[in-house]
């Protein structure tokens, strides 16, 4: 019983098969063949955005940083939440893609910026001088972090106070797929159409092996990007391999099927924590259960090989309630799912 | 009337004098020069530590970003204080000096760490794994960002923390003299006989030009330190400029005698808020007044010029108390000292 | 009929199935897997070197830069041929991932170093001070990039001029498994029995999708290697199909088996120059056939749909003869081999 | 008897006396002072350029790589001799600054670029792709590395391939005044007159103690320039300081007599290396002279005290001819000149 992570579950069938209908004779390298050609076409589609650049890479954290070396300078400040996953999980790449910007972290509930708090940051950062460095742009997650999902609409507020100080808005999607199912609506009204100006659209976690796709909604926004990703060693000379992955995905739905199914497996644990005596600490959005839960339930849990993390991680052992994460992905087995949620609700 | 900043004021003419005497004929350049030499022995002497590795450079800047890189690789956790000047006045040369690395902010009162707060950040950083970075630093300011000072029994205290995790200590000594005068100890007991490993000894708010040493107190962690230095532009040609400015500070203690005479100015400002109704925020033990007076008080000493920042810079406007900061430096006029004094205490 | 790289050809079936295979049910991430120890130990038992520190990474770039960044600090020497891989084709990747890094590169016939060239650079670089930078390292491509090989005795006399000045000598082995098959020695002779001390050994143009493997045979010049990795985006969540793609490779010699195919057919071309007319401007060693042939076979070979490169790329049209790259990879159709060289040898 | 360098000499008594007169009362930090605006005024004026950014370092090397780091991205281009300053005595600091650019260095007489070499150059660039990384800039060094001279006409030609492609030009101007005191044209001429972009106007070689002027003749290519210099640490707080020495050089002609003095002293050593048998390897076109002279010639001067660098650096011992560099500054002593050109046409 695995609710570790959803990058512990592997990829889908679909994948597999794509990766093997790719596997047909030489094909140019580095991007110029015509499985990365659809798979960009596929994304264009799937955000209605036909003059999108679309760039592949294997990795979130790739793609997150190769945004930000993109859109700040070496003295730039990027805005974030401070539990954000470039600021709390990628090592510091974003400061070694763009060569030392500073992130400027600000709190919020549920793991999401708010305008009452981005504005007045970005007010103190234009007035900061040289000391302070130059603003450069804000970075949000949707689904974010604590699993809850922004709406259309405050994605859109945030953007408004972004581009009046005329900074581009950046959205870390890893698990952008569990968003859009959530919010039943497109993924291009909680993207451009709500100002973002970058996506990274996750694969990995929704079913890929190892593929995410950058995405610039504005082409001069990605002005010598593909530079930038050569030179992190992130271009694939045998590109339609990683495209195959996107392509996949982006292809009858798969995407939002996956991303369902993984929420849906999520709320069945949420409903179980609150129906056994825990406590959800976010509401469940996406395909993360972030909840504390009676130490003896726990225990159980444990007892039954239950694999998750104690949220944060490292907090003390011995606590009552235990703070914990579950995540669900699209191929948990219903069975764990079924015997786990039996334990956190008796 | 200035009180702005200690930079604003000028080189102490023994300074200017020990340029004139250096401008003596041909000397070999990049530290070749007897000057320099002197000058690394002076240094050592002040400090009581004849194995030194000591080093000039220009700013404050440079000398602590060079250390950062010095003891911290690109992914490394930089513990220090959320106010302190690496963090918020250096336009990330830390980060980019050592290209990327991160700095881990923890509150603290009157800008400084406590072994409680240090302590447990320092245990979550080591179990960050490879998603937070690997723990590099411990960096303090003394005399801190809000004047305050630690006593050498404070750095031993942090100086135990760090180095039980396996970390250097780091002392950013833009204001060391006024901190050494204030504790009337020895430069050797609140740095390398605390536990300090590395050490940025200012001279330019001491009464020197721009001139700053580097020192190391352990020869081995200098190692190539002089490459870094030669990188980013930071060895001079004609290097004996820079090392005769500490060496006339150096020189019969002049470098203590200037900082008592900025101390002793900051004390009638601090003693004249208080008598005046202000409040000091943090107690004067520096060359720095951190307050909060009446509206009415700022506004008089408004009309008479006095120059100095609200702080936190950009505070708003039409505050009552009005929060400042005052900095003497050792050739304030104390007419102007004792007329700001005047209309701080009417 | 392409033979513009090996990189434009497919992975193998096994690669493929290793995949599925690899694909079953959960695991945990970041390589805490059974099928990465499983890879790590092949390629360990393919080396003959238990103790040596094996990672994945998925693009040649980045396995060398890492190596780079690794074995050279941002003021190092990093001696190359002047036609190697890192000096033309990564986009300053190296320089990059080092911060700031010099590659100083030397001649030398059939894209190789010798003893004589390497000794006085070496020589002069540690004569070169703070102005010239630190010597680092030395970086040798085995095949190299004219489809040279270097014997291990070859390797011996570099490693022995390398480790007397205290240098590292790293080996790029993109086209490693051409080389050792070519060879005919065993991987260990032409590595670490000969002194090398880091190893980039390719998977990608020996079958894989998108797979490398960096190997430090010294575990002690790995150390933090992995946060390195993390930095700059290249561990991958899901490590497992990395991880498949190389042990897929490295079981029951299959990698030697593809490379021995792919060489096969670069030397029936190579032959088919010779006979035609043409000059081979290096001996066929491993998959690669560096030549120049007459204009008029040139054109009928282009008539016929041949696809590969002149090279020097960009070397002026309208050349007689002509200078060209032809690349074989393990799947190059034998009918395609045979077509091109029925045109080069008529 | 130094000839070793310019910067082994000392600073000229106006450059003291404007640091004294500076040192009057407080002023605003960072530039923000009447020192640095009259300064500012000064160079503009020398230059006829009354719109250009001028902006002071300490150091050449500092000036240069900010200059590489504000022209060119981390994966640019930058096209220069294979001699310049920033290739072989900059210890990487462009590469660092520029966070990984690659010096493309090109062979050329006399130090000096030509048309003939830099077009096929920047045009093979221009067709690298992302492997080669992307054209950024040219930067050329006047008076060159070799003493000699490009004249506005040369400047103009090399300007014209570096803007045809799209480039903008660099003139690193360490010794500026001396290759303007040997042209007889104006500053103007032979800079944005000839399609200069960037000039690093070197001051401390000249007389100064230690300053630079970097000028961007269009303000629109210097944009955020001041981060960049403020997160290197090259900001001054007492800007003034630096200013002063360049004001004191820009008045009344000073630079230019300065370079005057040191050129004429040059021309004696090169003529009396000419009288004695010797050879000058370079014609001797401003403060330095490169020759060979007679092994017993060689042994004469260095029984005779006279200090100078072998040329290139570390040639080996017991040579006969002994090739030499031999550098003067406005200051070497004119008996000293005398003396060793005694030694040398005996």
């Amino acid at each position: 019983m695995n609710f570790a992570s959803d990058n512990a579950y592997g990829a889908h069938p679909a994948v597999l098969a794509a990766l093997s209908e790719a596997n047909a004779g030489p094909m140019m390298g580095y991007g110029a063949d015509p499985v990365t050609d659809r798979a960009v076409e596929a994304i264009r589609d799937l955000l209605e955005a036909p003059e999108a650049v679309v760039r592949f890479v294997a990795t979130g954290t790739a793609a997150n940083a190769l945004v930000c070396a993109q859109l700040s300078p070496s003295f730039g400040r990027i805005y974030c939440h401070e539990d954000a996953h470039i600021e709390t999980s990628e090592c510091a790449a974003p400061e070694f893609f763009a060569h030392g910007a500073k992130l400027v972290t600000l709190p919020g509930l549920g793991g999401k910026l708010t305008p009452e708090s981005l504005a007045p940051a970005v007010s103190a950062g234009a007035g900061a001088g040289l000391n302070g460095g130059r603003n450069a742009m804000v970075s949000i997650t949707n689904a974010t972090e604590w699993g809850t999902v922004y709406a259309p609409e405050e994605v859109s507020a945030l953007a408004a106070v972004a581009h009046a100080a005329g900074l581009p808005l950046h959205m870390d999607g890893a698990r952008f797929a569990n968003a859009v199912a959530t919010l039943g609506c497109s993924a291009a009204q909680v993207t451009w159409q709500a100002g973002v100006d970058a996506l990274c659209l996750g694969g990995t976690k929704n079913g890929a092996m190892a593929a995410e796709a950058v995405v610039f909604f504005d082409p001069a926004q990605a002005e010598d990007f593909d530079y930038r990703r050569k030179q992190s060693g992130h271009v694939f000379s045998k590109s339609r391999y990683l495209a195959a992955q996107m392509l996949a995905l982006a292809t009858d739905g798969l995407w939002l099927d996956l991303a369902r199914q993984a929420n849906a497996k999520a709320q069945v644990l949420g409903q179980a924590v609150q129906e056994g005596g825990g406590q959800l600490l976010q509401p469940v959005q996406s395909n993360a259960v972030f909840a504390v839960v009676p130490a003896a339930t726990h225990a159980r849990a444990q007892s039954a090989g239950a694999l998750y993390h104690l949220w944060p991680d490292k907090v003390a052992e011995g606590l009552d309630p235990v703070p914990l994460r579950l995540v669900c992905a699209w191929d948990t087995p219903d069975r764990d799912v079924s015997a786990l949620a039996a334990i956190l609700c008796s």
